[in-house]
């Protein structure tokens, strides 16, 4: 093997183990921690992300790089490399010239910029004053401005920013795909509303005991594959999964003892994730690549299990009657085919991350035209606010009255995260696009999930997508997978089948 | 301040960030960490401590010592820094030299030895075979002369080993004091064994479910003065405390339903270690004399507490009246003077961790001497086996039958830590001397506990001990503290009043 390799593997062999030592930090924060340990907690996080940075623009890769033939025209390097050769040489070379690309003060004073005005985001959501916030996104805004010129771009600034968590995706592919999916989703939630045959969630209203709410999301996390020996399920504020070694996944729930379904596809969700972490294919393990190809498609295996399993009628044929066994009094006076109805009521609401699945990426267009606006300034930050209301009325019907539940109601921004939000809605649509492909090729797929067994679908997962990491970029796995490129109409067809059905039209 | 001075601060702290990162590692590794995880643990750990060990050896140190006027015959440097600033050197000096003094390879070679050693131990104690262990524990005592010739000594080379655990204290020293402990503890078994009035520890016999054990060790806690705030309780196979921030504070504990004093000591004793540590000044925090004075004085912490304290009377008067509230079927029948009593029962016995507070320090002499002579070369490790026997007989009357119940018992001198186990008693005798001055200056703090109210204790030891963290070494801090040297009268005569009254002699 080529020695340039070898160094540039060894790098990120030590990448690896701080990243996930730093994600064990994080991962007792949020879980365990008492909490006078905070402060100290922020800076031995600072210290460990400094370390990192360090390893990524470690001068000597410059000639690594070089050595193996690797540049902004070629950065998978040299012919004579092997696939996943390349495939590693091309996301380290992303990794390390987006990071020598912008300067250290910069970086520093962005760091600094995002931790002030999530503190002060905190406040502004409180007292609904978006007054306070506002100087705080203005100056953060224009830091990302400057971190965009610094990257570089041929089309819209917009785009190195998306390329932080959707690489390979330019915004005009992004805009492409939400313009064909905004008009069909609209007329979907008017329809829905307009429905004379509704659902009744109210038999939800039963109290659920958290102790046995426990005990339902073991049994399902066991029977979606989740391996106990190499993670586990802990509770925090806000649920999530996180990666503390090749075989040490973490993830979290919450739980509510008045609505059971906020514990249970928290889990499914987190699950979906873990499950990708806990598949890369051992020839990928222990480097970069053993990473998402995307956070689109990271998003895809979150929601695949969430809302094409977990919220179908195939899931609850099989479990229904388990979840009865855990929770025989609440659950008495209702009928399998009344809860899978209660657990897929659709109803336009404000906040994105109470929203059921056909609204919820009418509040992700939304955000992602307002934040591409604000980056190519389009749009003031004067004038965020009201252009939120007048595109939630649009969108969904509904304007909110205050800033809390409108434009201060999500953290991201705050921390400088502009970009991030389309992913969830890719996420959904190579969801639907996948789990198309599965059902293809494997018919009896969804006859086995009735029986209770979800095997089918990990094994599908396993064998076209969580194997290979980041090894292919999400486009071309995309193809590889499906045969085709990303298209919406998979999601929207899987909406209005089910929701035709559920609602009578 | 001193340029050199703040270089050696910004080092130091670095340090300390990675230490308890490292620590947090260590920690989830005991507590929560799932089984598949261990592999990649041990490369992240030993990942961290190379960072740590980079730091410690920074070869800029060496002009910041020298610009500070500090050297082996002036570890403290210059006059012009203050007491603490001198302390702080005095240390950081001391750790650097220690460090240097033996080569990388020589640390590398040790610690894959101890690893290895480790493992052979585990095997070798499950069949009981020390032949199986003889090797790998003679090329560790290869290894350590080897280590004690790097670090020098003036007159016994277990010095600079016992110095790893027990700063600024001499083999000879230990002697002095062992010697004049020896006897009397002998005398005070025979009378214990040949004693015909005898405790009924049968009572203790029944059944106490763990979640109020639990629940009873928090209410003890509390009362000492633990901040939950800044520290927390967990389950580990064997207990221990470990800082992960200066309000950071991990404490575990074990629990057995069949015998209930093994989960409740076990937290006073671990506890005894946390309020040390999270008792230290603000003006030494964040810095290595934000440390034990030594691990004897760690230790006369955790046993002032779970012995003088914990196991007294005064205690239980108050105590009981509230453990009977909480296990009132299984205390039905007991009295607090029985109860008392049973929890003091005094048996010469194999096993050193399941010994009582008497016969405990037997055990300690033993190894003591054992471990002297190895390392002098007066003893050869084909000779160890029996040479234990022939000492067990001699010290605790009892001989072990197998070397699983005899020398393969302890964890220790498989990873290579010798000079370790004189601190274990050096802590009961400190901590006999700490609790006189205690009761001398306060003298009503046994009728305070007998009401139940511990502060008086965490005051006095706050006051007079933990604040100074490493800023005093343990013999001048034992001096400061009770105006005298260590002297083990003070142990002897707290033994022979506590037991003589139990046992009626």
């Amino acid at each position: 093997m080529k020695k340039e390799l070898q160094e540039l593997q060894t790098l990120d062999k030590e990448i690896l183990l701080l990243a996930h030592t730093a994600a064990l930090l994080g991962w007792d924060q949020e879980t365990y921690m008492p909490t006078g340990a905070l402060a100290e907690r922020a800076e031995q996080i600072s210290l460990l992300q400094g370390l990192i940075h360090q390893r990524i623009i470690d001068p000597r890769s410059r000639d690594f790089f070089a050595g193996l033939g690797a540049g902004e025209d070629n950065p998978a390097g040299s012919n004579d490399l092997s696939e996943i050769e390349r495939a590693f040489v091309r996301e380290a070379y992303r990794r390390y010239s987006r990071s020598i690309k912008i300067p250290q003060a910069l970086v520093v004073e962005m760091a600094k910029t995002a931790s002030m005005a999530q503190g002060v985001w905190i406040q502004a959501r409180k007292e609904s004053d978006f007054n306070l916030f506002k100087p705080h996104l203005e100056k953060l805004i224009s830091l990302l401005r400057q971190m965009t010129e610094c990257l570089g771009y041929s089309d819209s600034p917009y785009d190195p920013l998306l390329d932080e968590y959707e690489p390979w995706m330019t915004s005009r592919e992004v805009e492409e795909v939400f313009s064909s999916l905004k008009q069909p989703l609209v007329a979907l939630v008017q329809k829905i509303v307009e429905a004379k045959h509704k659902p009744d969630d109210s038999v939800l209203d039963t109290a659920f005991a958290e102790e046995t709410q426990l005990k339902f999301n073991l049994l399902v996390l066991a029977a979606m594959g989740f391996e106990f020996e190499r993670g586990r399920l802990d509770v925090s504020a806000h649920p999530f999964t996180t990666t503390l070694g090749a075989s040490d996944i973490r993830l979290t729930t919450r739980y509510n003892e008045k609505f059971f379904p906020t514990s249970l596809f928290g889990t499914i969700h987190e699950c979906g994730h873990g499950l990708y972490e806990l598949g890369f294919g051992n020839d990928i393990k222990d480097s970069l690549l053993a990473n998402a190809a995307s956070l689109g498609i990271h998003e895809s295996q979150s929601r695949l299990w969430e809302n094409m399993v977990g919220r179908s009628r195939p899931f609850w044929k099989g479990f229904f009657p388990r979840l009865r066994e855990y929770f025989p009094a609440a659950l008495k006076n209702i009928s399998g085919e009344q809860f899978y109805a209660a657990i897929n009521t659709v109803k336009p609401s404000l906040i994105r991350v109470e929203a059921d699945e056909v609204t919820y990426n009418l509040h992700i267009i939304l955000r992602f035209e307002l934040e591409k606006s604000l980056i190519k300034d389009e749009l003031r930050v004067d004038d965020l606010p009201a252009a939120w209301k007048e595109k939630s009325g649009a969108l969904l019907g509904i304007t909110p009255a205050t800033d809390a539940e409108g434009v201060l109601q999500d953290v991201h921004w705050s921390m400088g995260a502009f970009g991030y939000f389309p992913t969830y809605t890719l996420g959904n649509l190579y969801a639907a696009q996948f789990y198309a492909s599965l059902c293809q090729q494997q018919p009896d797929t969804e006859s086995e999930i009735e029986k209770g067994n979800l095997a089918p679908v990990l094994g599908w997962l396993r064998q076209h997508i969580h194997t290979h990491g980041a090894v292919y970029p999400a486009p071309e796995l995309c193809r590889r997978v499906t045969g085709k490129k990303l298209d919406p109409g998979f999601f929207i067809e899987y909406l209005q089948r089910k929701y035709g059905e559920l609602y009578g039209f």
